[in-house]
């Protein structure tokens, strides 16, 4: 019984950044851990209340204060640990808080890909710890629930790869559509940027300002078509380019697909797309398929950790479009994290996120 | 001699919407022509500074009222009528006013199109002067400039069309992409919808949000594709998306295009687009191709009369993937108008435009 | 006990604007309580779910479908009944539902003053139900915590009202300022408007835009100055200029006050407000008294029921600076009338708020 | 005649920041002079095309590129030097640009104060050329005409000043308010706090925030106050509250004043501020006086050098309640250093101004 253990321990590593900051407020608020530990070079010995007013209400928040990031004391605090790091530092945490016995929640990019050469040619330098690639779990709890249960260590899927596979992996499974012609094409908010002062950054920089960017070859491609592959059992190939669009929060995303059997009618095709997701997230928490003339919009996900998905079938063009919605910071970040959190410690898998 | 001719005395038929009002505001400031009359059921006896106070410091704002639309009364005030009203009601004041001798230049879809069977399909009526149809001109100076000078009737192109067509349009009579397997994943911002008092337009259903609509068959589709279809002399076929983003102006498209010949090189591809858009837009003024490492920002057009385009051909896809950013009161809608009009005129085409 | 007692039934009269949408979202997860039906004469006979996908996730949002309103129809499904209608509608339904026996938390101005006059003189008409203005009771927990508990008829308080009241009643209680001479300069966000279709409150007439409106007499002065001059057992007269920002949500209110002795020192009058201030909130759970160099941020506020009040006395003016924050639709509307609803139920004051 | 003359010359030393690229923009289009250089130590040897794509259709941004700031070079390159340079880097550059005899325009706060005590007050260190103080011009054209004309140092005024002064000034002069008894409470976009990269002006930290800062003492009370009090004869003293908001562009300020004669009636008051303002300002192409319901909207002021001033005498409270608009980096900075340029060329006021 659950509610007769303790609760875990957490600690989160960085927790100043916009996931670090969001990761605070889940599990301050969470029924079945305890947060035991927070942690930032920046403001070391400051309490949270002071650096994050919006959590001043919470009595933890006041009496936690930030501590400067050192894997033994983390250890002795806390069970799990979160590393909401900058891609590069969280496997020099990662590396010594699994020895010390710690399940770790990763929440950069330095445990998602299962290649070290695909590693090294995407962030251009040579992986710190290739032989934790293969015991890592890519934390997509609809894909991986059972081995993100068992894991050890958990490597939190991005924001753009959460709203491109979660939409697509049932696709391919089921051999609906051809792995090597898919286009992504993708909002994001801009707190997808993190908490970094550089001018492109800057409200006035930002705001009626709408622009793509790392065109035509972004690093999350890497894991984005690794997972596909994976999933399609062939080589995916996307085309994927991100926009950066004057929300704080928020993933929209649209597919551009073309069906696996050229001779399938519109309608075929349609009713198989629709079987096909009803089957694959028909009882999913945190995926919402819409219905009717409904179509995704990132406000209605703002602040929970569902992603939306609607898709048409174009009589015109034969082509599937498909279209998600996403909160980047909850199921594009922290939410998931906690989702993981949630399976690893035997909580209900929706706790502390509805 | 231009300058010394009178100016030429001009009218705008609902001048209180977004493009009509972009239209005051430029035909105020025009050195080449006189604004002789503005119309506006809702606002008629009111100045022009009365209802838009960022123009009273023009002597014609506070001069000029708005007046009851009608056309013997435009005919006997303006040479030249531009038409900013809702699709269809456009067509009842045209066809009077090109009788009286007028010639107009018309912002609404009413004669875009060349078929009055595809009006119909898009449209859903039958269209009131079909006879009109192959008399008007589509009003994109960059290809049918010598036309406009002649016209009576210009149907100047919507803001979407203009932003796929103006990077489409040399590739396609280059032949260097398909035809048929052209996306167009375009955002709008909030202006492109007009000054209509509609919920799903208000300032907190708007903000923080990111979202899809009319897919997959949005009304423009019919000029786009009329349009590409004339430049590839076959059947163009587009998949578009357009998306609602939380910024005053703008429009950024990013199109997806497979070239022509599959055997190619990317850097063969490469060369041949650099050319094609260089000899076709070198030297436009109102174009501008990036170059190096820049890609397109709506805020960089905000304002003014450009459209940037940039291009990128993807060694990993063979894709050729364009973006393009213009003001969609400006380059989309009204500055285009002026530029159209400045060719009728006789003027200089940048004249009250830069 | 109250864990042993059956959750009360409480209803929504007039659901669909941003406050009813507020109080769904509040209701639906209260422990508490059970939202037993909603109203709205425009979405009728669609659910919940349907109508705002974000709550589609809540099975009970799925279930429930908005119903005609119909007082016999509500007093039979509800003992607690929240009105959030616009002024003038809500009074009738009112009155009905008090003599069927529900208890009635309304969220308009129809019961907020004491004075069937001053109604008059502010709304431009008689009072409905004049005779039941003395037996509402102002719904501001803060002050009026005790009659609340046992009032049939809350009727709860503005925005701007919240965001001058909390900062400015304990400093007049306390006599430490005078009631005569008091600056309220407020900002709101453009939810406070509701969610009505008029021109003014488009995206892209709210989007770069900052202006006052309603000066210098703006309808809620009325129930200010009166619970001002309440607290201050004399006629309080109150400059408010409220603007119009372009956010989602958020209330930033400075008052300029005039200390009542005007002898003291700045020091002698900072440690008396400081006094005043902890000894009225420092147990407050809704309330937040910054300290040090904080001031106020309404993105601090946002999705919380919390009003944050900073303060500075000015040594060069003599004059006591007071500014306070406040999500406008929770503190400054649904947050609070749940509040007040806790206290009517029994059930803890922060009970679905935190 | 000036036609005849040959254009003036101009640089500007600091143009990479927002109000240094308004000049940029400003001054490439122009009619009376020649934009000769333009210093940035960030993007020496960078085109202006390059740097600030928006110019890039302007033939002389293409052809000049940023240099490196030296005196000596400045001077023989250009007659009238404005200097967009912060607070303390400016006076390095003024007094060797003086001493070559060119004449400068300074947009910092370096030379704006007559006395060198009040500068060491506000900004905390020895003014580094105290002599150049009672030279230096304050640059309000509608105050110093005549001066600015002679000027060759021009101190041009702050955005918040400007926005406090234009409106406040001619009441004090004509004795009609007290100068002890003044609040100005402003609203400025986040493009005021310049171009730098600190994570408070981040979108994400911006956007959905309302704030008041430096309260109750911000550095441009010294110029406000020293201004008011020469036009009161007497010592001025503002109470002044400025926040940022989420807007590009814009400063709305609402001043709260209080009449000199408590005996006047309002309707007394009222008669007198509109004969005040219509004789201050009935003339001035860049001051806006509103009439009828019309209240300021910083978004009728973006891109233009106009100033809006409506006001309201309250009969309730017997206060004078006036509210400005305008465009912080044109009139509030660029725009009227450009109007102060035109003056000291004797080109027309309103030179590349509308």
């Amino acid at each position: 019984m659950q509610t007769h253990d303790p609760p875990k321990r957490v600690a989160i590593v960085g927790a100043s950044g916009y996931s670090g900051e969001e990761l605070v407020r889940l599990l301050l608020s969470h029924p079945g851990v305890e947060l035991a530990s927070v942690t930032s070079r920046q403001y070391a010995g400051r309490s949270l209340a002071k650096v994050f007013p919006r959590f001043a209400h919470h009595e933890a928040a006041r009496r936690l204060s930030f501590a400067e990031p050192q894997a033994e004391a983390l250890a002795g605090q806390a069970q799990i640990v979160f590393l909401a790091l900058p891609h590069g530092v969280a496997a020099e945490f990662a590396i010594p808080l699994l020895k010390l016995g710690c399940r770790v929640i990763d929440l950069s990019a330095d445990f998602r890909l299962k290649s070290a050469a695909v590693y090294k040619e995407y962030y251009g330098r040579d992986h710190p710890a290739p032989e934790l690639l293969n015991q890592s779990v890519y934390g997509l709890p609809e894909i991986y629930r059972e081995a993100i249960r068992q894991a050890s260590l958990i490597a939190a899927p991005g924001c753009y790869p959460t709203s491109i596979l979660l939409p697509a992996l049932p696709l391919l499974r089921a051999g609906l559509i051809q792995p090597g012609n898919i286009i992504a094409d993708a909002l994001s908010g801009v707190s997808g940027a993190g908490r970094k002062a550089e001018p492109e950054y800057l409200f006035a920089e930002c705001n009626e300002s709408m622009r793509p960017y790392s065109v035509p070859r972004h690093r999350h491609l890497s894991e984005i078509e690794q997972e596909l592959s994976l999933a399609a059992g062939a080589q995916a190939t996307v085309q994927f380019t991100p926009h950066l669009i004057p929300v704080n929060r928020g993933i929209l995303t649209t597919l551009y697909l073309t069906p696996a059997d050229p001779g399938a009618s519109a309608s075929e095709l349609s009713e198989k797309v629709f079987s096909c997701y009803h089957t694959a997230y028909g009882a999913e928490p945190f995926v919402r398929l819409l219905e009717g003339a409904a179509l995704p919009d990132t406000k209605n996900m703002a602040g929970t950790n569902v992603i939306e998905i609607a898709w048409r079938v174009d009589p015109r063009t034969r082509r599937l479009v498909v279209m998600s919605a996403e909160d980047n910071l909850l199921k594009g970040a922290s939410g998931q994290a906690v989702q993981c959190m949630n399976l690893l410690c035997g909580c209900a898998e929706t706790a502390g996120l509805v």
